[in-house]
């Protein structure tokens, strides 16, 4: 509907901050009983476009009766409020929600029909200006995981997701980016790296990605030593300045989109893979990457549960990379227990810390896959002959150039700090007797969680065993941190619940 | 995890009512700084276990890091109000959600595996209960029209939404029932079958749903006419009295999941076969039904396109319903306009009255339409030879039994009553001159929405010209009812913007 005639019937109201926190849900709370909803036959849960000044958000109408909210009055979640930039008193002007064309996208998915280029724009176009309800996010989400997307709609979701955001341009002819398919609990090697290939030259402005169903995220473990919220200028002057850094994607708004469909993704526990892999690489064309390779942890209770699945996945990203001419290497790793001992941002901080200091108690799993993938990028790239990538990339790290590195990326981006440290800890003991046979990363991840992760940066767990280990009763298996008392006996009690996390047999 | 585990951390607040309407969601707000969401490590968007004495809910966290919530408080939705049973100050407690083990359940069906009836049975009753969330209710009804449904499937869901409500049993050997698939405007003949029926001795309790996607449900026209928010008693007394009802479904609980997923498809504005079929056939077999009468309209634009999508719709519904001992028969009807001239649940109440009344303005389709509905029943209950339903049903309502009866039940039901009358109104007119050959009836129905129905029910649209009249300009094609400007003005504006709506040639 053109706006002329919505202005026909736009009622306005004065704006009230309630200061509610929704996450990204833009809610508009009104009287039932105001003029407004009267002569607009609004209804609770209707959709309705709320403008202030130029700005314009579509939110989920909240009904109340009482008299806490007045008459004139409209209360905005924060989410609202800040995508109005409105002020106490603002006029605010509602009117139902035009009928977004792409729903219809979405109701032709929903039937089992495949989308195109121009269905996938309609949809991304929307989600990203926060026009979708949950409701129909979740919808969408799952209907695109339901019904697999085949690679024209990989490829079309990707080049959509890219179109919407910022996109960053370097003068470097190689512009390198590393990725890893999660759910391996600790794996932590993107920021030692990126302080091995920047040590070498390589141009690597890294983005990443806070936790979705893991414990932690690149970025939540980054920001326990450096400032990550970086701005698109930040970055720049960064990577300008020591040729790579280790920024959180979402400030820099590279997939936009994403980063809302992400929020359902997390909330429904799922991470399908046509979503994934428009996901990871709608950032990595967005950040300007022209090469990058890609950590495959795989392993039974792993994101990826057999060679095949990784190898499926590895051949679609390809292909779908190859489309917007971006160059992959796929490293296949083992996902067979988590790496280093920490789990959890703090906890994670300070396992690339010991391998960057070269200490003797580092983790030598953690060493080894960092030294592996950066060996690996610096063939891709050309840097180092095929076969002697891993030789260049351990010396890097041997002689301390990378640890020299990392420690000015931090202070390019604002300034190194100490990782916090979880105000109590409990250990988890073995009931029996014998070898450790098998971990249970999910549960482990999940335990990590419960314990406060990744919101609580101290929170998460240190791993005293590795597979093959002999166990003693009693034995410390994991400690678990956490700020308070409740995630401590919370953790414990599911801890108590899946004494199977830990396989110990014979 | 055991309640005696939860209860060692759980943790209380006093209940504040805020009248805050959010439909069926269950919202608790409570304040960031607030010490148990610290000590539970409870963010915004968390799912929380909320219990009061006996009761308790899954409840969506919102907060709130302002004054007008005191810290020791928690805001209520009037969803999360009223089926706690709350008083003002009432103790809470609340924990983390137990992990609800069917979302495993969902997540398989979004990776496009089929579910049996276990996994149904522990999804339906988790919904029936209020634990899932919007953006869980509605990746599981986009999961199951994704991959549509198969027979084992419609069946799994069919009997686990009559498991999870109440049901209701009759001493008549032949309970009789009727549906019409909707997507037909103004199609409202139950009304006057059941008084048919009823009036030569059929037990026919009907239980019908209000609108879904659709200007008018059965419930929503009836309850112009006379109360329909009937107890289970309330219906039991009606029908041994009269032999029939009129009910809204959704009061006696037949089907309580199924009224939650309704109000999901509604906001995607979706109908898909599997949760039609099992959201028809849950509600008649709850209702005690042993035979149903279902009306198909065809129509390109009705809601089923062609003989082809109604001959498999009806297949698929009959094998289901035999699974379950439910005798069907399927008429197929003229879909390619409305029926009768209203357009609403006040409006269409107006051609119910007048074809019970017999007056010489009542739409000759409307009546034609339940008299063959009529007949088909009375034939498959035995009432009737084949072939003589049709003169059987004609009788009962040109001899006026049809009309005492249904006055009789109204009475039953609490009082028959005028429907009302809207405030304003306003003509649709011709712009061109020609023959009227093709009628959007989903346009009508959304300009009909436009104008407020059903939520006004005096609201809709009055149908002046039929397929194949000759029009002039500025004839008037429609007119608007509306209760307020707003709506009127909207609806004209849409009406406007979409002239394609009526198709007038030559």
């Amino acid at each position: 509907m053109a706006p002329d005639k919505r202005a026909a019937f736009e009622a306005a109201l004065t704006a009230r901050r309630l200061r509610w926190h929704t996450q990204d849900d833009a809610i508009i709370l009104m009287r039932t009983d105001c003029p407004i909803c009267r002569s607009e036959g609004l209804n609770s849960r209707s959709r309705i476009l709320v403008r202030c000044g130029e700005r314009e958000v579509v939110a989920t109408l909240h009904q109340v009766d009482a008299e806490w909210l007045s008459l004139g009055e409209a209360g905005l979640s924060e989410a609202a409020w800040i995508r109005l930039d409105a002020e106490a008193g603002s006029i605010l002007k509602v009117s139902h929600a035009p009928t977004l064309p792409s729903l219809s996208d979405v109701r032709r998915r929903m039937t089992g029909r495949r989308l195109n280029g121009v269905a996938f724009e309609r949809i991304i176009t929307d989600i990203a200006a926060g026009r979708y309800s949950d409701i129909q996010l979740a919808a969408f989400v799952s209907a695109c995981s339901t019904l697999k997307l085949d690679i024209d709609e990989m490829r079309s979701l990707t080049g959509a997701m890219v179109k919407v955001g910022e996109q960053l341009e370097w003068d470097a002819e190689i512009v390198m980016d590393k990725h890893c398919v999660g759910g391996l609990p600790g794996n932590r090697t993107t920021p030692i790296v990126v302080a091995i290939l920047a040590s070498l030259g390589l141009t690597i402005p890294k983005t990443s990605s806070r936790a979705i169903t893991s414990p932690a995220g690149t970025a939540d473990t980054m920001e326990t030593l450096a400032p990550v919220d970086l701005t698109l200028a930040d970055i720049r002057r960064v990577v300008d300045a020591e040729g790579g850094c280790l920024a959180w994607g979402g400030a820099v708004q590279l997939s936009p989109a994403d980063d809302v469909l992400i929020r359902i993704e997390r909330a429904l526990d799922i991470d399908a893979e046509g979503q994934l892999i428009a996901s990871v690489l709608s950032k990595k064309i967005a950040a300007g990457a022209t090469h990058v390779v890609l950590d495959l942890p795989v392993g039974p209770t792993a994101k990826l549960r057999s060679q095949a699945d990784a190898r499926t996945l590895a051949d679609h990203m390809a292909i779908v990379a190859d489309g917007f001419g971006l160059k992959t290497r796929f490293v296949f790793s083992d996902g067979l227990q988590p790496v280093g001992r920490g789990i959890g941002p703090a906890l994670e901080a300070r396992d690339i810390l010991s391998v960057l200091q070269r200490r003797g108690d580092a983790p030598p799993d953690l060493r080894e896959r960092a030294i592996a993938l950066a060996g690996a990028a610096l063939e891709l790239a050309g840097k180092a002959e095929a076969g002697s990538g891993l030789a260049l990339a351990q010396t890097a790290l041997d002689n301390g150039s990378a640890w020299v590195k990392f420690q000015a990326i931090c202070e390019a981006q604002g300034g190194m700090r100490e990782p916090p440290t979880a105000a109590q800890t409990a250990p988890v003991t073995a009931i029996r007797a014998g070898k450790l046979v098998a971990i249970d990363n999910r549960k482990l991840s999940r335990l990590a969680k419960l314990a406060g992760a990744p919101q609580q940066p101290a929170a998460g767990l240190m791993l005293h065993k590795r597979l093959g280990d002999t166990i003693a009763p009693g034995d410390p298996l994991v400690t678990i941190h956490a700020e308070a008392s409740g995630e401590i006996e919370y953790a414990l009690s599911y801890a108590r619940a899946n004494t199977d996390m830990f396989t110990i047999e014979g």
